[in-house]
């Protein structure tokens, strides 16, 4: 791979290299080992303030631009990333240890999140516009014009995630919704990938030249540690903040946000470990097809999904040790694979050590062991409904291919078990036609507890549409009331404004009578 | 007036009266100083986990109900209300001193809100529905079958507002778009009119029983302090707080909601001093006419309104000049109006203390005093940009007929005016045609600033209908996203689930195929 005439190691400010002054980051290829060049120079506050004051200065004439020139903005940089060509793929993979074909597919689904959102702003529904119109006559008192839209927050404040270096980091959903909505983004690169991070960058940077927008639209900074990415949540220009990465994290990005002079939303994506529940009928009937597709989702890319199948509640019994007995066969027969980073790797054996290390946890299954660095080996265990409810620490997300299997004594021990339960954003059911009622009765905990309910599926594999939820309760996000997969992420960046009596001449687009955009529009109470 | 059957002076809890053992609350009519009868004990802690634990047993019985008998709990609250006829209105007009005009006015707003709620419930609009079908045959993956839906986030804790002891308390604004929503509500009474609160919140408690609904969909409790308030912005089954008041108030609330395990939403409407800008053609056209509007827009209720236009920005000139004689001829014919608490008042002569000790602010006009209790006389004052661009404080709301006319040196001026402004309820453009392309500059600021925007109106008269935001960046409301009045308001208390694969048997009736409920779906992109 060569990319020396790409990477130039430097933050990107509103279509500027800055060379940072600050603690250089490296990647590392986790393979490996083996550090990549080139080096990327902590940004410094300054540069903070220079990239979210150009972001500011952007921010009206962004948001004003017409919406079709969004949308084309959007697919703009869906094709400058392709048009980055192979080593985009190479160097995601060299910074990732993920394989060709999962980054390849991660790029399409980046592109395709981007057209998405421009098919958001063109479609315009989120924009909600509503239109009551004046009674002039009503009595006792007349009614004004009264119009409603819903418009950019301002500013928003990216945090790149290590787990999608492209799909959900510098292009990915928190940007493409953020940019749908009118904002400017900031992002705070994920230090796991700034090579792939600068490329997407450099994409986005042409893009934002090649549709004539204002240059603060966009900026990328790099900084180890934490300092970068508080200044950014602190600072007074920046409306909000999207997240994906760990509990701590986001909590502390929340707590930053809630403490500032002018609180501001924060949408981290942070903990779970989405329970799947075999229903007894479906485990009595199909024990061993179960417990294989559960490997399969367990040990998919490392288990390094936020909707990695972290517990799974059985029904104590035969038909449970059917199921236990192919997951040990399966887990035994498999390998490693390498995780992202050492940090998450040293995190997973921490995790698994900690359950290890719990007697009342008991080790079904694990794979083999490889001498390669960073290798996650896939562990099982087993315990207790009683158990697990007597110990708050087994609800603890380990980030990787391990799963805690959990035996109820009785049917009514799943509804306790997922009452117990912190907010998730997956949960999965594993049914029959037998099980339905079991389900129905089940199924208000779960509408409570999670933002996604799955029937025979497994939570793995987070389809970029419509009718998506990637969200939940706290703490598997700091805001149940939304998603940050799908087109509902856009709602995250808007927020309403009403217009009273005004004369025609100012009255925005998508609230005009003549409907020039083509809106949905809700007209005195009736959606037109 | 005879209450004394009605009156019990009890806490209600899950449609059973407690009387509290902590400190007792009684009402005082602000015109007399009059305390009057009966004293509402404090609850205890123990019966807010009564109550809270009440709203949780019945969450999901009640979000399950049909949307058809939600609508028509709605609409029954609205006809009880009612049915308590005079005994309601003179008890309000005696916790109040607000005339009888007034909340009969009030009176029907409130009903007139339940009703709107009940219609956004059949419109089914704000469910979100959205289907996107399975596509079994995609390649390289097949789509599953995705439908997404929003639901109520949980029980509601509402703090109920002085200045409108109807609308925006027991049977308000924040309790009608909750239960419409599908949340149990617990309402912290205020403790201004606890008498009033008791006879809606009987209304209430006779409605659930009509409906046949779980008697934990609502429940009343009085405290004084703000212990009571503390306990169920703290208990882990509230899952939203709606509140009006205080700045202070609010932000209190906000933290102990942000400090939680699971941290919550609160939306906390607090503070607002509502901006007119009158352009410069309007201004020289105008200018009397449009000071006797904005003295009528001041002193309408005693300027307890939220809405209130606390703040005037004028060009510099004859023709301010002219607007000025005429505030000061207008206001000094003015007596005093009774405030609604004596609190209330004594925060009401702080504000216009500080103003009046303000070296930089001059007193151009006060109405003639009052030898009665209470009583709110109207003040303006004057000052110039550069000094109120200079002191923060100047900023402050003061609740009443105060406000602060700001001259401007040029048309410029306006603009580093309303940048400087925090977020507001509202902003108001006086204008003529020729001022057109003069608002066209002003408005991103404003539009970044507030919630609603008038042309040639006055902030106070706030509609209740679709295109409603009585909302506003940080300190008009903690949460910019949101409008506390309107059918927009019941999204506050929705969050978004998906239903992956589900049979045909679970899937919920807005987002089944056949659309039962004849709501908006959303199918594969396409609003139906």
């Amino acid at each position: 791979m060569d990319t020396k005439g790409l990477l130039k190691g430097t933050s990107l400010v509103a279509g500027n290299d800055i060379t940072g002054t600050q603690k250089a980051i490296y990647a590392i290829n986790p393979a490996t080992n083996e550090t990549l060049e080139p080096a990327y120079n902590g940004a410094t506050k300054a540069e903070v303030e220079q990239a979210v004051s150009a972001a500011w200065q952007a921010f009206d004439q962004y948001r004003a631009v017409s919406t079709e020139k969004r949308a084309a903005f959007l697919e703009c940089i869906a094709d400058e990333i392709l048009a980055l060509g192979d080593v985009l793929v190479e160097r995601a993979m060299a910074e990732s240890g993920l394989p060709k074909a999962r980054i390849e597919g991660e790029r399409g689904r980046t592109m395709g999140q981007l057209r998405l959102f421009a098919g958001v702003v063109r479609l315009g529904k989120a924009t909600d516009a509503r239109i009551d119109p004046a009674m002039p006559d009503r009595a006792p008192l007349p009614r004004a014009d009264l119009r409603f839209q819903k418009i950019a927050l301002g500013p928003v404040a990216v945090f790149g995630a290590s787990n999608f270096p492209l799909a959900f980091s510098v292009a990915g959903g928190d940007t493409a919704s953020a940019l749908a909505a009118g904002c400017p983004v900031v992002v705070k690169a994920h230090s796991a990938h700034p090579g792939t991070s600068e490329l997407v960058g450099r994409a986005i940077t042409a893009a934002v030249k090649k549709c004539g927008l204002p240059a603060g639209v966009f900026s990328l900074l790099y900084g180890s540690g934490r300092e970068i990415g508080s200044a950014l949540v602190e600072h007074p220009s920046i409306k909000a903040v999207g997240f994906t990465g760990s509990r701590s994290g986001g909590v502390a990005l929340m707590n930053i946000a809630a403490n500032r002079p002018e609180p501001i939303p924060v949408y981290a994506e942070m903990s779970s470990i989405n329970p799947v529940f075999v229903m007894p009928e479906k485990l009595s009937a199909e024990a061993q097809a179960v417990a294989k597709g559960f490997v399969g989702s367990l040990t998919m890319g490392a288990g390094q999904f936020c909707t990695n199948p972290g517990m799974v509640v059985l029904l104590k019994g035969e038909a449970a040790d059917s199921f236990k007995a192919t997951v040990i066969s399966e887990v035994q027969a498999l390998g490693t694979q390498t995780m992202l980073t050492p940090g998450i790797y040293k995190a997973y054996c921490e995790g698994v050590e900690k359950l290890n290390s719990n007697s009342a946890a008991q080790l079904l299954a694990k794979g083999n062991d490889s001498e390669q660095p960073n290798q996650c080996c896939p562990h099982v265990f087993a315990t207790s409904a009683k158990a697990f409810l007597a110990d708050a620490s087994m609800e603890d997300e380990v980030f990787g291919s391990t799963s805690l299997i959990i035996e109820c004594d009785t049917l009514d021990e799943y509804k306790v078990v997922a009452e117990h339960l912190e907010g998730q954003l997956t949960a999965t059911v594993q049914m029959s036609d037998a099980d339905v009622e079991a389900v129905r009765a089940l199924l208000p905990t779960l509408e409570r507890k999670v933002g996604r309910i799955l029937c025979n599926g497994y939570p793995t594999g987070v389809e970029v549409c419509h009718s998506m939820v990637h969200g939940g309760p706290f703490p598997a996000t700091s805001d149940s009331r939304s998603t940050s997969v799908g087109s509902a992420a856009i709602d995250r960046f808007l927020r309403p404004v009403c217009y009273q009596d005004f004369p025609s001449s100012l009255i925005p687009e998508a609230i005009q009578d003549q409907n020039p955009l083509n809106v949905p529009q809700l007209v005195d109470g009736k959606l037109q």
